[in-house]
């Protein structure tokens, strides 16, 4: 029996639960999980449903477009259908071969179209995976300059459910940022807010914390300022080094993104506000 | 407006949600919040609403039942009526002393309506805070008598929702147990099912682990085995003797009990099957 | 056996332990406990030994300072001999009842000779433990008035080796944060440096975060930018108003102030460069 | 200058930071770390330093000796010298991807010599990075006979400071265990001592716990009762089945395992009475 992921936002409204499991009874579909949460502040009521049953996805979207106020937002995915994405990197590993581990693993639902770096360094691993391999040197190009490139071949893979920045060092442009709304997935290597930027475990070290952290989010304009999918610290002490905290972050930040990674890919973000609801 | 927590566990079959979205939507209730979870293996299905509106309980727990099969259990409590419970230590007074700043601050929907000790220590403690104290002392008492001579106490303040063992070092008698069936919350100072039984600490200590825990949990017969509602941990190393490992182990106690009596009173525990569902 | 807590601070040198060991030994003092650390980037040295024996510390002091060169901070003190420490607080109860219960407890090596306040509120808690209570409104006064209000009360204390500040919300002025260098502890409610300032909840809840934090530390001139003492998180989720935010993170804040302290207690903190090495 | 690691466990007496620390001092090595552990109820003494200096470790190791009572331990090591090891797995990838990644990062002090399994899996992935891989197939084998075919690979690596069992899904018997006391880690997938043995994830499903959790150790003749070097945890809820368990177990897995590994390749664990001491 075919599965689909049901996902519903929408503003808050009386009977909105008993509206949307009505069609799916009437249509006798298995709920096979349920979760529902509603911001009450802000009105807004957010669902998603796995079921299964004989329906056409294309259908049981038109009949909830009609159930639901027309600034619904209704998505319905198929697990069958694996998300395609690209990985961006600069010359760290650790975030790149946990997601390659995985995937090899068959973990993730996913199909990594290829992967690109402004740097030759991650080549050969990349290539033992057999995934196409892309670097464009940011070297004697402009910020606009190379990004073009990258989007250039970022065209050439068709169809992209969602862009990982795994550890890639470079600022994007608003412009390649809206191009991707919502679905470039980013992780910092600090405890965001704190620390944003440039060198978070030299800051870190500076100001002498006792716990460092990652935090993997969506992309926006702002710096590090997108929402946040997921985080994780840990504790350290005065006898770190700002190379020990980095050593010590890489083991959070590769967990937090793959972990982030995995929630995208099983359709279980919503995203509103600046931030997210994980259902 | 009134609210209402409903708590509905049954055999999994088509069409829960919307049957029981749709007695709500009938009635003009408004939901707050609304968890659902589908033990696939087992064919259980739990909900827990929170819902708002003009309705005589008594009512929607008939409509209910009507509408549901007849081996659903159906609970409908009001957060504006306060559990009723009793503690139960011995000479330790962290989870106590945690219990009652939190009630005194009003963090807690409950009514404190006595503690009850084998020992005079925490006497003084207790009434600054105008909770009747009661002394039992086993010495030279057999388990049985004096467990008697708990219960006719207990009798005497009528209706109790959840009696809570904070440190209480007595092992109750399986009498005693099933007489309050999922409404003793005990804490046992290991991450269970380590280290179950007496000197935990000691136990760990020996062992030579590297992390310490504590396990909130009901009482059923089997020492130490009954459902587990709220567990957590902390790291340690070789400098801990099992004195500091004591020493540390109290904070995780004190918090995993409070959370575990927290979630009790808020109506967010389902047990079955010697497991918790906490919606 | 008399024990002392020996607490070294210097320019790193060749030889150091070899040199403060050998005085222990020709002592016959016994090492109960010996930690060291070195910051090779800023050349200091830090020791921290437990030694037992039969020696006036004064002049085990004084061989120390004609052993190690004239900018060597050198510490002697004796378990035996309880620190002094005063309470600020405000209306809050979290952070002072801990602190209270593990007074109670014999769990906090000091004398708590008062507790000050600039609300009524929690006159009651305090009195119920025998401490003296003084509650000073700032109401109607300029910060410098009820500063000066509140160190006339402190004088009255004769020498206190700490003032913890336990949830108290008023900033203190550089001339009271001067006279008490290294010596105040804070509990900030967030993890610092994310969301210094006023409403860190409010802060983390508007910015979505998935964690939230506890940061205990000494007061600077500059606002939540002291030496960091205990920092500890707790993961949340979309699912948390910033009310439910502040509730959680009051366990983090009670447990991470109450550690600090006993690490205060235990002259465990070494201040420098506006860091802490617990040793 | 030439970096050595000192690491000293013998009976604790007055005097022996004193003695070892003249040592050091006279040959005027430099001191980069030093760290000490007093296990006062067994009378265990423990050091390790890191120096630095123009001395023949040799020399070093005879002269402690002589310094030093008969039963002391004394270990001197070069962090220049590569640790060799072996890797053993079955068919599971994380663990053995996890390292691997590090490995090729450059982050372990390491030669990965070879990697055994008794399955053909993990040829293509471990041929990727260039590590011979060797298939050892249980199959109509007696477990001697396996063992045997195992050990006489092992025999053609030459010295082996550390085998690690990177979810090795088969029994050592007592021999191999005698034969590489100390040098072989395994990791546990739960926390022990919870969940001995076959299935742990299943168990913890069964038992309905929180949290679940990995643990590296030190193989000794009873299964999973070896000296534990690191522990972690993770929580879970209700909506977990084992295998999801499972799935969020690997990354705490892995994350031990390595860490575990690291410690050991930098000579900071020291085994006695089954429990390490982490310096």
């Amino acid at each position: 029996m075919n599965r689909h992921h049901v996902l519903i936002d929408t503003h808050d409204e009386k009977g909105l639960v008993y509206k949307v499991s009505k069609l799916f009874f009437e249509h006798d579909l298995n709920i096979i999980s349920n979760n529902e949460f509603v911001d009450k502040e802000k009105d807004k009521f957010f669902m998603r449903s796995v079921v299964s049953g004989d329906i056409d996805p294309t259908v049981l979207h038109q009949e909830l477009t009609e159930l639901l106020s027309q600034q619904a937002h209704i998505k319905i995915t198929s697990p069958l259908q694996k998300k395609r994405i690209v990985l961006l990197v600069t010359k760290e590993s650790h975030c790149l071969g946990d997601i390659l581990m995985r995937y090899e693993a068959g973990e993730l639902n996913t199909t990594i179209v290829g992967i690109l770096s402004n740097y030759e360094n991650l080549r050969s691993l990349v290539e033992r995976f057999e995934i196409p391999f892309y670097a464009v040197s940011h070297e004697g190009l402009s910020r606009d300059a190379h990004e073009e490139a990258i989007i250039k071949i970022l065209h050439t893979f068709g169809t992209l459910d969602y862009i990982v920045l795994a550890k890639y060092m470079r600022i994007l442009t608003p412009r390649f940022v809206q191009a991707f709304q919502d679905r470039i997935l980013n992780i910092h290597h600090s405890f965001l807010p704190a620390f944003i930027g440039a060198n978070p475990y030299k800051q870190a070290f500076e100001r002498g914390v006792k716990i460092i952290g990652a935090t993997a989010h969506f992309v926006n304009n702002d710096l590090d300022e997108g929402p946040i999918i997921t985080q994780s610290t840990v504790g350290i002490d005065h006898t770190y080094s700002w190379k020990s905290m980095q050593r010590a972050g890489r083991d959070v930040e590769k967990i937090v993104l793959s972990q982030a990674l995995k929630l995208a890919l099983d359709d279980k973000i919503f995203v509103y506000d600046n931030k997210t609801v994980i259902l």
